[in-house]
């Protein structure tokens, strides 16, 4: 039996590396408190590189324009002086109040710290794959149903095979065209129309026509097994006939959504899904959890990402009384502060 | 006797051409809220501007390092789709309640607004030339006393008169250089020690060696007049000698500092200097009446730049709830909203 990995010691994690719990990270590095990021994404970015990395922003202060990512990019050089580790594609799952008044924080993918500060910059909460919603076929998961998967890794284990893939975005365009040369493929997505890139999707109606692979407009209505493994979905089309499609493996590529998950179980108070916060330090009722961005809520809020950015300072200088009680924290400039060029490496 | 001018009407008076109060301005744009900006600076920027123009600022988001003036040029860059007129050199001095429960503006330059609504983002107060204190010497100002003036208009009326130019900076290094060739300059400054451009300070010290005006390192301590004119300075060194020095005129170049002004005389509520406003509109208790930026105070209260970027979002829809009652405003992102992009041009 393995022992489990030592805790993490940091002085706050922050959960979500969108563009607030980035800026978060910097406003804490300023007031010399170390953080971690948490983030269920692969990715840096959150909602602004997920949902729209190449569309334009022109509401950042001072940045008459720029995207998703271009901001994400923009962030991450300027947090880069404080060097907090960025542990992406995991959740935190677990929280526990220690002794000290510390708090100790677990992830899905095994992470254990043990901090003074947890801040919660999770947006609309942790992007998981939506789910195709059959009673039942929760059972295969990960044997022949995949709400993710690894085109590169196992596309070869599903050749001669059926494969169904569930989806009229980029992704499941994408893995249809990619396994229709190996597999036999049936894409089912519930309009025909695909949300892909123009090339992609033309190449997929070249192939659709030249028979290399099937399309279906519907939706899985029902699966068949047989000797505990699935053997068919069963479609039904925009006209209510149903189709039986064999499936040995089924790819589900309906996007991703975001669900509060766990912080919802913390007991924090919560108004309409938000975290209810004061304007004073963005604690919750919970000392030392604070919580800022999208994932608030106070009166006059409003879901902006500039708004997020000065949640995170007014945070952070909070955070920094507890975490450093022992100092007075007068507001330094950056402008003119040795202490904060020092910290910031200028 | 000339008519006074018509009123401007307008949506909205922004006090202060400052980082947050051009920001402001972008925020009421995005609201269809129309704004006139005035500012006692000649030039935008404020604060930002005339104490660090280009000093770095590493904490505003997304911009790892810029100066002050270049967040200035960003923000004008970002704002110019919404035409604001900016009124700079200009102070609001005057401000009364109409009867429709708007408001006349009036500044000291002769300028007349009907508005809705008055958003103070004046900083620290509108800069205004340090003053030369010698009691009764203000009964010359503008004749014989100038706290502002113009060189370039100026100087040939000073020529082969004895001016005493007092203040060590480069504006005050400048004026003495000037009119060296021209008249009899006495700089005086209480040390020998000049923040100007180094260049400038060489040339002076050249010309100071060569006999081409003169140097007294200390302080104005009186003044002498006979006739109703003024005729000359005294100024105490820093060996405590004291120096007569005949004066036609006195250029005071002593720097600006920022005074609240008329602000202090609106019966707003304050709280040492700061107007008192509620984080959900950043109203002051007076409806229509907003405070961003460092002229405001509420619990939490930190004087960034970033933070007054948030104030003054809250504040736009606030105002837009003033301005435009009859339309309820759903939160709409720059991103995906038609309507504001066909606000920003884009």
């Amino acid at each position: 039996v393995a022992a489990a990995p030592p805790a993490i010691e940091t002085d706050a994690v922050v959960i979500g590396a969108g563009p607030v719990g980035l800026f978060q990270v910097f406003q804490l590095g300023l007031q010399e408190i170390r953080a971690h990021v948490v983030d269920s994404l692969p990715r840096p970015g959150g909602q602004c590189v997920e949902l729209y990395a190449d569309k334009p922003i022109y509401d950042i202060p001072g940045i008459p324009v720029c995207t998703g990512q271009e901001l994400t990019d923009r962030l991450l050089k300027q947090i880069a002086p404080f060097s907090a580790p960025l542990h992406l594609g995991d959740v935190v799952t677990q929280l526990v109040r220690g002794s000290d008044g510390g708090f100790e924080v677990s992830t899905r993918g095994g992470l254990h710290f043990r901090c003074r500060v947890l801040v919660i910059a999770a947006g609309v909460g942790a992007f998981a794959p939506r789910a195709l919603k059959l009673a039942g076929i929760e059972g295969f998961e990960g044997r022949q149903v995949f709400h993710r998967f690894d085109l590169h890794a196992q596309a070869a284990g599903w050749a001669g095979q059926d494969v169904a893939v569930i989806g009229g975005g980029a992704c499941a365009v994408a893995a249809a065209l990619r396994l229709a040369d190996s597999a036999r493929v049936t894409l089912v997505h519930r309009r025909d129309d695909f949300d892909a890139p123009p090339a992609e999707v033309a190449q997929l109606r070249q192939r659709l026509a030249g028979g290399a692979l099937r399309f279906i407009a519907g939706q899985a209505s029902g699966f068949e097994e047989a000797d505990g493994r699935l053997r068919a979905l069963t479609v039904l089309d925009t006209d209510s006939h149903e189709h039986r499609i064999p499936a040995d493996a089924v790819l589900v590529a309906l996007g991703l959504s975001p669900k509060l998950g766990p912080i919802a179980d913390w007991g924090l108070a919560l108004d309409r899904k938000q975290l209810v916060v004061d304007t004073e330090t963005f604690q919750t009722g919970e000392r030392g959890i604070f919580a800022v961005g999208d994932i608030n809520t106070y009166p006059g809020k409003k879901k902006l990402i500039l708004c997020g950015f000065h949640e995170a300072t007014l945070a952070a200088f909070a955070a920094a009384a507890l975490v450093h009680p022992e100092r007075a924290a007068p507001l330094q400039y950056t402008t003119t502060s040795p202490k904060l060029h020092r910290l910031l490496g200028v």
